[in-house]
């Protein structure tokens, strides 16, 4: 199950649409963060009646409510590469304010005059399904309920400036999730995930998690050693080679990135 | 008005009852996170119809569902003499995850296979009453809700370790607020607001905010130059010298910290 949220409640994607179509569900979550929360998992979508089908226009944020957003510093050997920077022996973690969240599709206003190096990161990111604390790695697949695509955008100065990752990341709109969060059970490979990024229209990224230094039960499980994670909190798990720091170029008004997540509806972000 | 969150509603403090007394009121909101996320402040709550008199037992926390939680690193000139660090020209800010928050009267469990050094912070914590993004450090006060006390867990050597506030402080229940959240108005005065900490019975901390480097205004208005605040979120502001790594002493089973902020009911933590 795929799920996207509307204007009008939380809906399925229909396949046989070409992704385009939807089947709206009769839930009283107002996104899948909520939904997750009731801690059930998706239990709750498959048994919802259903109200009908439409064509999806406007999309809100599927995880608008999510109470954490985990990130990681530098978890590709790509990116480590080419930043000449060693592999981490411990995962970077961070925090980002969730009134960073942004909705696929939304326009970003580039906060231009604390930032001139606003760059993107496509990333996969995990839904937590339930309830996590010093969970083992074997047993983390266990705890997710499904996975999104994350423009886990950074302003690279701030960063300098304030080694706080949380600052760097958490203006409005700087973390994109979605367009759809899709059940971990309809993944294909967990440990072989691919994200492909592209900047308008040119590919930028392109890889998968199977390229992670710490990989996704590992990462997970090491964050809830420090954390209890709750249902419907969210883990991004780092960007490959291909931002624009790689290359010395930064968002601009008019730019438009598109990351997209095997499976997952492609989430879109505009500039302004 | 002076708020506490019981098993049967949100309840107004009677100070004529010396402290104990409470009146339950009729409102649809299990905490005052979510009562404020309201977008009208304590309005709700001043309009609401009395349920009758309580003898308050069990609390809940009063900020349980609250979205973002932001803290500051050595924010007392007492504190900066002490350690022998120079006082920061920005603040260090950080989140802390919203799992690790903790109620008035909890039992906390010392995490002993990750951690020998955990330790306690008391601080004065401010509760944001309107949204908040690049506001002025003269309109701040206006923004603000009221205040409660905090109880900013550190375990010390986690910090070390790894170098990340959101670390060493999100174990479970180290992000201790509460018992009651005052509204700013009821507040004497607001630049100099006391805040004392206990630990089994001994006075440790002895300060105010008239002490901090940075003031609540600037503090809150720095925030809000790197992430939207929303209401119902909460800053904490530092905490001054007297924690337990002043005197190389932290946190054993048994002990028993109490943070005193004034007009807020105190703040018990136990730990096991």
């Amino acid at each position: 199950m795929n799920l996207i949220a509307t204007p009008q409640g939380l809906a399925r994607l229909d396949a046989d649409l070409g992704g385009d179509g939807a089947v709206l569900l009769d839930l009283p979550f107002a996104d899948v963060a909520e939904l997750l929360a009731a801690g059930e998992g998706f239990a709750p979508a498959h048994a919802a009646r259903e109200r009908g089908r439409i064509e999806p226009g406007e999309l809100l944020a599927p995880l608008g409510s999510t109470g954490a957003i985990w990130g990681v510093g530098l978890n590709y050997l790509s990116k480590a590469h080419l930043t000449g920077r060693a592999a981490p022996s411990e995962p970077i973690l961070f925090l980002r304010s969730p009134s960073a969240v942004s909705a696929p599709g939304a326009e970003v206003t580039l906060p231009r005059d604390r930032s001139s190096q606003v760059d993107y990161e496509g990333e996969v990111a995990f839904v937590i399904g339930r309830p996590m604390y010093r969970t083992p790695p074997g047993e983390v697949w266990n705890h997710i309920a499904g996975i999104t695509a994350a423009n886990d955008m950074t302003a690279r100065d701030v960063m300098v400036a304030t080694a706080t990752p949380t600052l760097a990341k958490s203006f409005p709109g700087f973390g994109a999730l979605g367009a759809s969060v899709l059940e971990l059970s309809a993944v294909d490979d967990p440990e072989r995930i691919t994200v492909r990024t592209g900047v308008n229209g040119t590919v930028r990224q392109d890889s998968s998690t199977a390229e992670l230094i710490f990989a996704v039960p590992e990462l997970i499980s090491r964050i809830s050693h420090f954390a209890a994670l709750r249902p419907g909190d969210v883990v991004l798990t780092g960007t490959p080679a291909g931002t624009g720091q790689d290359r010395g170029v930064f968002l601009c008004p008019g730019d438009e990135v598109e990351v997209s997540v095997a499976g997952v509806l492609p989430l879109r972000t505009r500039y302004r």
